[in-house]
């Protein structure tokens, strides 16, 4: 049971994309990711997942409308509503989604990454 | 779906030691706290649980060791774990937490709330 401080563990990685694990809690994980560009349009089947920005901005593009998250807001979004997360500039966030979950949910693609690394 | 601004939030009430519900996804609620003073020794049964510090610092005591969170810090205190959240000045707490999770786990006494308030 350590503590972990969000912005030493940004510091020890730089690839987009590609969350890791940082926590561990009842069926969830705790991942950290550093998000840049545009991701894909995906859906989770069984599981919401929590996006919440450490640092820059994160625009989440749902069907019907965008959500901008700014430093310090968050939102959940449910399973089986799609979702394609695009960074302008370069962004940090939190996420917190059931073990289950794959980045790139019901598609697979070569930014599917179905093993995350713990750091 | 709508974004939650944290500082926006925690604007909205002053009471110390009453999380109040800001998010839900799967099984677990994601609180706000603001924290002053001393809590009381507790653990969850079957609840692991997570404190993100989001302005100020907190103490959280182990029965074998302490753990100082600053700003930007977490730590998830495994279920069964005895605590006893202590904040010197005013601290702001982002929970995650099952949503079964009572805020004085095995205690019950003038604290506890059974029925955390949405905001």
């Amino acid at each position: 049971m350590e503590k972990v401080n969000l912005a030493e563990k940004f510091s020890l990685f730089s690839d987009y994309w590609r969350p890791k694990i940082v926590g561990d809690l009842n069926d969830s994980y705790v991942k950290l990711a550093k998000l840049k560009g545009e991701f894909v349009w995906h859906q989770h089947e069984e599981e919401d997942e929590l996006f919440l920005v450490v640092k820059g901005r994160l625009l989440i593009k749902l069907q019907d409308r965008d959500i901008w998250l700014e430093e310090g807001e968050l939102v959940i979004i449910p399973r089986k509503i799609e979702h394609l997360p695009v960074a302008e500039e370069e962004a940090h966030v939190l996420l917190l989604e059931p073990k289950s979950t794959v980045n790139t949910g019901n598609v697979r693609n070569e930014r599917t990454i179905l093993d995350a690394e713990k750091i």
